[in-house]
């Protein structure tokens, strides 16, 4: 190999780390026509990649971390992709004292956001730009087209944005997924909640299969047809497209359908539990992506779920075939309406987040770059998109008329859905919550005003009153009067 | 006052930090015959309370911390009652020197656990017990009687033990509220998931509250009777007894009723939301939790409600007197069953940690301190005890059989209760994700099967088959074969 490598630099953009999202994203860059320094901590990974893919384009392979940063063209962009946590900081300590001011790291892997904040900061002062990175769209969408979101300086945007955006996927009007988030860890922040959405996402659809299973009495085929319906109207997205593709899917072992083979035990990385602690620490109620976590683990409880096997509930007998149709009819209703309150709930967390570290985030462009190459991407962000155009400080997606219209349309059927299943015993946790976030959020009073009132009468926390300024506390345990406290 | 200190060591124990709460554990041990020092880092406040409260048993008011340390005797035993975060680091660091080895620094605020995780393992280098303590109940338990869950050593609680069982509420039975809960954190811990089950309780309360209201159209006065009722049953608890008196209260200065003149924004302090992101760390489903934590935060979302207000939702009318009746029966039945889950969902992450961090909690003994001083203690809390008396190894206590016959028989009122409240847009956020968590625990098949098809389809995350060990994946951009993982 060091044969190949060179003492000059000639390359545009560097990538060390190169498991199959790190060599993808390489090959990407390659194809369209950047000069790609490749680099990894055991070299038979870069042997493999230009053995198997050199022929894609320029690659400029590197077996040590000097070789490879001196392949770089300055301002040197570097870009990481290794394992979040530990490794990342491994592969920080080592390269930075290598790098030049105003040279680039660009950390492409899943990142908490607080760890980019640290790291940025620490970087900034030793004139490093650190540019921690959403990548969204999985291994395919590494190779050939994700959405990215890139944090960090404005200044680094300038030198990394058009890289990044000519490898970037592109929306259905052609713009690149790609766009400068904000400052520091705003990239990572704004993935992180991708994912998040992306488990409540998950769940709804998950919720939507069993209702038609098991109250509409569908077989999978059969609702595999009615997602591909879906996929055709305003539900038309990936997430639903594989719906469709999985449940339509035979097992070859069984000639069952897969689903059916499938150990219901959801499995999860972390960023749905990161996005939900994040909501929880801002103040911002995200019931839908932590239902959708909750509901991960609750399956993989086994010992839990084996000890409750047997608790009673109603009767199960599915619809008549006409009913089943008219039934599934408003499940796409519910399912379209739980699905708003959930992206209404994230982009409140983008906000807050956004207010709360200064990051200045452009919330409707957070939703045009999400039109393309990441897991949620959909028709449905273009509208979130052109809600936030018309209104930039649109304090829910709720608030806007078109959102508006249509959950108020589908209200109907929305409680209907919850009010069967609630009624036959199928759990619907997202759907649920969803409709009760809905129906506190236009509350004219909710009974927190108990909850205040009960604080005061426990631990003298105090309340506000509706008709005049101030804070107050009943003497409870006395006379009862009310004392003026601030 | 250095008149009345004292160079000899006399006092049992000290108390330092005299706010409400110190003050009145100070008194509270004064008055069972103990020889109380007392310290603050300003000196009004130690002034105060002797000159107050001086005369209801031995104080021994110390102006320096020096003075304070000569007056305990050894073993020493020092509260430290001061706000949790920097300042109890700050009091840590100022008497730890001034102590000796085998003496006890017992911290009886509201520590998070991973602070008293770090105190703990620091302070016992140095020889020194820290017992994180849990203390609940409020001013007037520390006065009169708290719950109190001390963690720590086993040989501190040998030393201590007595003197805080000595102070410590009794339930029903006479046993005090009090019992080494486990090692380090374990007391801190265990304090947590006392407030947050509180968070659930208290949202359950308020959405009863709310559909007495707004469904059954019971004015405020007409619910307090409500509550004194189910006070008399099953429910029989010091929130529903407080619930029954807040809404009883006429507002003097308006003669309304008080819940009605109280702003609708609940606040928080944190240890609710503590609660959920721990749970989440600990894959634990704590979804009444964190519907409560939810609900708070929602609530004081002024803007976000003021933009949905006009959202669109069903028709309210009131029920008959008659049905109104029938109603409020199966509320309590509602309340009563996602009462049940909520604890099932506390005593799991409490069970959870204990393995996570070798606590070896007995899961009965802490419902049986519960039983009395703290803010939950309630008639229920002795069938916790007893579920855990009669199978210490319960993977949930929905699998007791008393709590499962009885949730068994409130079901088809808790379904009903939940489908009027979704049909009339009454939010019910708690009632439905308990009802939710039961069905998901119960269900034979749970559509997360789906889940890890989608994920597999997406990021080759791979699954498990029901027929089969093993983890396999599905080539599914190819010709959908499957192959085998590990």
């Amino acid at each position: 190999m060091p044969s190949t490598s060179t003492p000059t630099a000639t390359a545009q953009i560097g990538v060390t780390g190169l498991a199959v999202m790190g060599s993808n994203l390489a090959r990407n860059f390659a194809r369209h026509g950047h000069t790609v320094a490749v680099h990894n901590r055991t070299t038979a990974r870069t042997t493999a990649l230009i053995d198997e893919h050199g022929h894609e384009g320029n690659f400029v392979p590197a077996e040590t971390a000097e070789e490879f940063v001196a392949a770089l063209e300055k301002p040197r962009r570097l870009i990481i992709m290794v394992k979040a946590g530990d490794p990342t900081d491994a592969v920080i300590d080592e390269f930075a004292p290598l790098l030049d001011k105003g040279d680039m790291i660009i950390d492409g892997g899943n990142a908490h956001f607080h760890d980019t904040l640290r790291r940025e900061k620490a970087l900034r002062a030793k004139g490093i730009h650190f540019v921690g990175t959403g990548i969204s769209g999985g291994e395919e969408g590494a190779l050939n087209g994700p959405a990215i979101m890139p944090g960090g300086s404005t200044g680094s945007y300038k030198a990394l944005g058009p890289l990044l955006e000519s490898i970037a996927a592109k929306a259905p009007d052609g713009s690149p997924c790609c766009t400068h988030i904000g400052p520091d860890a705003a990239g990572h922040f704004v993935k992180m909640v991708h994912n998040g959405i992306e488990y409540a996402d998950m769940q709804l659809i998950a919720e939507a299969y069993d209702l038609l299973r098991n109250v509409a009495g569908y077989e999978p085929a059969r609702i595999a047809e009615t997602f591909r319906t879906w996929n055709t109207g305003r539900l038309d997205s990936y997430l639903i497209e594989i719906t469709a593709e999985v449940l339509a899917h035979t097992d070859a072992a069984t000639g069952r359908p897969f689903v059916d083979v499938v150990a219901d035990e959801a499995e999860q990385k972390g960023t749905g539990r990161w996005t939900v602690q994040t909501a929880l620490d801002l103040g911002i109620p995200v019931s839908g992506i932590a239902e959708a976590v909750f509901a991960r683990s609750l399956s993989g409880h086994g010992d839990l779920r084996r000890a409750a096997r047997g608790l009673p509930g109603p009767g199960r007998e599915t619809l008549s075939p006409a009913e089943a149709e008219e039934f599934a009819a408003r499940v796409e209703e519910a399912l379209y309406a739980s699905k708003v309150v959930s992206y209404a709930q994230g982009w409140n967390m983008i906000g807050a987040a956004s207010a709360e570290y200064g990051w200045d985030i452009d919330l409707g462009a957070v939703a045009a770059i999400w039109r393309g190459g990441c897991i949620i991407r959909a028709a449905f962000l273009d509208r979130i998109r052109s809600a936030f155009a018309a209104d930039p400080g649109l304090p829910t997606l709720l608030a806007d008329k078109g959102f508006a219209d249509e959950v108020g349309r589908a209200q109907d059927a929305w409680r209907s859905v919850v009010a069967t299943a609630v009624g036959r015993g199928v759990p619907t946790p997202g759907f649920s919550a969803a409709l009760a976030y809905y129906d506190a959020l236009r509350a004219e009073r909710l009974p927190a005003a108990l909850t205040q009132g009960q604080r005061d009468f426990f631990g003298a926390h105090t309340y506000r009153r509706t008709d005049r300024e101030g804070s107050f506390h009943t003497v409870w345990s006395g006379d009862r009067d009310e004392e003026r406290t601030a």
